[in-house]
């Protein structure tokens, strides 16, 4: 009598999102999307231009003036980050060394900012969920919201001044979420296809995860904004709404999992471990 | 004038390890400490006897019997596991298929096992906290404990039937910690040195991260425990005891960053972030 209630209740992942009406997707803006080719294939990042305006504009105009062309990943440290950049000692590394940014660590709760909530309690923050796609956390009290640090997050390095990060090294989570980083620095967007081309990366020998010649970088041989590729050859990504009835059937099936192998459904989940679901546009 | 205080409150985890003393510090039980030979070198695996000394023993008479020479690495799952085992058609795999082994999901809060409490919430459990060099959580009403997967964590494959894991087929924890497998499946223990050595591994291209053919395993070369090698060809890798006042120096200056780098100290941390240091013992 409730094969149709049971058969919901165990709906995978994967059937989840099939039965999803399209509205409930968002295509990712072109300007907001850019590639990175690595030998291994292409990374796509999606630009957190909500939250981080300023660094992703940064970003946007490094990319167009050609500075991520040659440069390479110059570190990879296990549960951590990979880091990419032009060599220090390039010319053009050296004229953007002392170039400050405004730091967006942490930005007014602003209604522009849609907050989808997550009703677990969290280590770090008084309020975490999400926000047009990306993992955030809140503070009432103080009227303050950031992006949180998950796998897959892509920040912006600095040095110890909290403006020295310009936009010119980038990093990417590859471990365990290094929450502490959390309004610390500047998050700018999220790898939302190919995470594994970074994360597989042979890790660097140095401190911190630094690889300790350039014969051990892995380069990056382009990077290109969606919106500066012909139309035809934009990869078609579109991302779940987080705002979307489908994506809290997502947040619920994940924090109670009645699959036959869950002999505790668990009841909860994290804000790191709640899938972000990015998939090709059927034609 | 207070220099030294200063001094005290920015100590990187390298120097609050190398003031520590001597006897802050475990020697690796031999009986607890499995060698993984990859091709790219040794991983060291320490069973934890005490929270699952069923699991512990299985594993250690399955390398004493060699079932491990031979096994493979058959799944990478990104942001997930690696996974190990004897082909599925393999006669040995064949001969343990049906095997079964009382499962160690959890166990009650006992005495003997000591537990250093983590002062800041968690999303999966009342308490958290470590207890003989492991990430642990606890159920105070309930009176359970259980060991909780972090990056590193090694634990033992199973199908649908709680006892179906058996010990030939273990996993170990390559990405963002999946705390909802906690009380679902036996931990047996975390790696405590190679790690990287797993998660740089190709991603399986098929579903869970399953390699699609045997070309695509990496084999493992064999599976010794330390107290089976001979005492000068052993590691001498000692823990520090999460039970020790260094430990606790440790957790704090983790969850309160006085470093010149960090804009905001953070003031907390969650379970699977603190380190959990291993190191060479001086000679």
């Amino acid at each position: 009598m409730t094969t149709t209630l049971l058969a919901a209740a165990v709906l995978s992942l994967a059937e989840i999102l099939q039965a999803s009406p399209a509205g409930d997707w968002r295509a990712l803006d072109p300007e907001d999307t850019l590639y990175l080719e690595l030998p291994s294939g292409r990374v796509v990042i999606e630009l957190a231009s909500g939250y981080a305006p300023k660094a992703a504009a940064a970003v946007r105009t490094l990319v167009r003036e050609g500075y991520f062309d040659g440069a390479a990943i110059i570190r990879s440290q296990d549960n951590y980050v990979v880091q990419w950049a032009r060599a220090e000692d390039d010319p053009r590394a050296k004229a953007m060394a002392a170039k400050t940014l405004a730091p967006e660590f942490s930005r007014p709760i602003d209604a522009k900012l849609p907050f989808t909530k997550l009703a677990y309690p969290d280590t770090y923050a008084p309020e975490v969920g999400f926000s047009a796609g990306f993992p955030v956390a809140r503070d009432p009290r103080k009227k303050q919201t950031w992006l949180v640090h998950c796998y897959g997050s892509v920040g912006v390095g600095r040095d110890n001044a909290a403006d020295s990060g310009n936009g010119t090294e980038l990093y990417a989570v590859i471990g365990q979420s290094p929450r502490n980083l959390d309004r610390n620095i500047t998050l700018v967007g999220r790898v939302v296809q190919g995470i594994e081309k970074f994360s597989v990366l042979p890790r660097g020998p140095g401190p911190m995860g630094f690889y300790e010649k350039p014969s051990e970088w892995t380069p990056i041989r382009g990077a290109k904004l969606a919106a500066d590729v012909p139309a035809t050859e934009r990869l078609a990504l579109e991302a779940l709404k987080t705002e979307s009835a489908t994506f809290k059937t997502v947040v619920e099936s994940r924090a109670n999992r009645k699959e036959t192998w869950f002999h505790d459904p668990v009841g909860r989940i994290g804000v790191c471990n709640v899938p972000l679901p990015v998939r090709v546009r059927a034609p």
